[in-house]
């Protein structure tokens, strides 16, 4: 199991990449089997090539992930974090509040990311 | 299933409940059935007769949650949120950051919680 630590760093340098506009490093970030379920009720992802095209389609969009409170842990193999997606809508920034839940493998690849978001939690500025 | 401002509005009852030291509150936000994983890698205990012990035992420790970004909610019955524990351990102030995820079954009755926290989310004040 990863150490708290490591999961931490995983997931701040998700943030990190994502921001950067850097998808390969994002999807470098997950485990060859690994599933996203964005949000959490729409169909689950599964594998490099369903999650490469994912995030291929969404970072070039240019939204931004901005940490809202420090990083959570477990006692498992998971982790969870509060953000806020900041992006542009039909011309209107807007923002979206979500939280992201996260699994890992022993070398600290994401095997999961479950992103809880509904319409409710856009905000148009 | 639960509307999204449903399932956000018996979030913050449990909030309201858990700070105004109502145990019985809190637990009548329960379906019968429930389960409860706090924090996450913990035993899960099921079930109202085992979810009452857990918060007779921890709400008369008197510690307040205090919600840090809105309560976000998801395309199915589950929702999301992030807060801050502050509570007193050996005397001295203390704070947890915890994120918690739960599920609803349709009267809007909580079913699941998952508390994420770990070590390393206490913060000695």
């Amino acid at each position: 199991m990863p150490t708290q630590s490591e999961m931490k760093a995983v997931m701040q340098k998700y943030l990190d990449a994502f921001n950067a506009e850097d998808a390969d490093a994002v999807i470098a970030l997950y485990a060859d089997n690994a599933t996203i379920e964005d949000p959490v009720g729409s169909p689950t992802l599964q594998g490099k090539e369903a999650i490469g095209a994912f995030y291929r389609q969404v970072i070039p969009m240019g939204s931004k992930l901005k940490l809202v409170t420090p990083i959570r842990g477990s006692h498992s193999n998971s982790a969870a974090m509060a953000f806020v997606v900041e992006s542009v809508m039909d011309g209107n920034p807007i923002n979206i509040n979500v939280i992201d839940v996260m699994t890992f493998d022993e070398s600290g690849k994401i095997t999961s990311m479950r992103a809880y978001w509904g319409k409710e939690d856009y905000n148009i500025l």
